[in-house]
């Protein structure tokens, strides 16, 4: 068995963070119900692009619902004991108005293309205000990445 | 490669999910903030026992006191992409009022007791309403096994 390694270093951390920012094809996406006040849990594939999360998603959907009616958003990446846990704000775009590129690029990650069904759909760009990043209880310390939309460690 | 197998019957996928939720140590736990209305969502050990998954977290918590004021929860188990997600209800037990061979049995799996620290711990009981299990977009359809704390599929 591998030794433990203890904690991973901020930086180190935010380079995970990013890569699996990159790399993960889907996240748990936490909202709220707007007549219920229920939390609602949704897996959804996203693109990672410009320093924000881009989601699609119906537009007559709960989530879609909730995305339109309430901006707050968490967003859960990665097994539970190696987390990347995103909060922030989302803003809407019709599935025909996204640009172009961007929406190519969606389609090639996530494996299905919205604007096929562009009545149906909408984007959803999340943009991180707060991103915790851990593992184990020990680094539970150390694990607010991101505060106020500017990253709390610096590139070395 | 494997070839594609398609779509789980309900009985594949009723015992798909009663092994997660036997075997999985964390699931995500999506709650409401009581003042602002914002979904959370954190990671959590639980213990699957007696038809309920039975969670621990400090009383005074986001979650903690979330999961007291509202007890409507949303669950994720599992990858994005073979996923268990049950909606259900909490119930609250102070930390050291749990009965003792469950609160072993939590321990042990979850690997930290929270009776150690009984005056910062509840324990939170969620008895599912709905489980919705799918893999992939060929198994939305048929993807509610469990309506109204009912199972929709029978035994074989």
């Amino acid at each position: 068995m591998p030794e433990p390694l203890g904690p991973r270093d901020s930086e180190t951390r935010r380079q995970d963070a990013l890569y699996r920012l990159g790399h993960d094809v889907d996240a748990w996406v936490a909202t709220t119900d707007a007549d219920s006040g229920a939390p609602r849990l949704t897996p959804l594939s996203f693109l990672w692009h410009d320093d924000a999360m881009l989601f699609a998603t119906t537009t007559g959907s709960p989530t879609g619902r909730n995305l339109a009616a309430n901006p707050s958003v968490q967003v859960g990446l990665g097994l539970t004991r190696d987390v990347v846990l995103v909060q922030g704000t989302v803003d809407v775009t019709p599935a025909d108005s996204l640009d172009r590129e961007l929406g190519d690029a969606f389609a090639g990650k996530a494996g299905f293309d919205p604007r096929r069904q562009a009545g149906l759909y909408s984007y959803f760009r999340l943009t991180p205000h707060s991103i915790q990043v851990w593992r184990e209880e020990d680094e539970l310390a150390g694990r607010w990445l991101m505060r106020d939309g500017a990253w709390t460690v610096q590139r070395s």
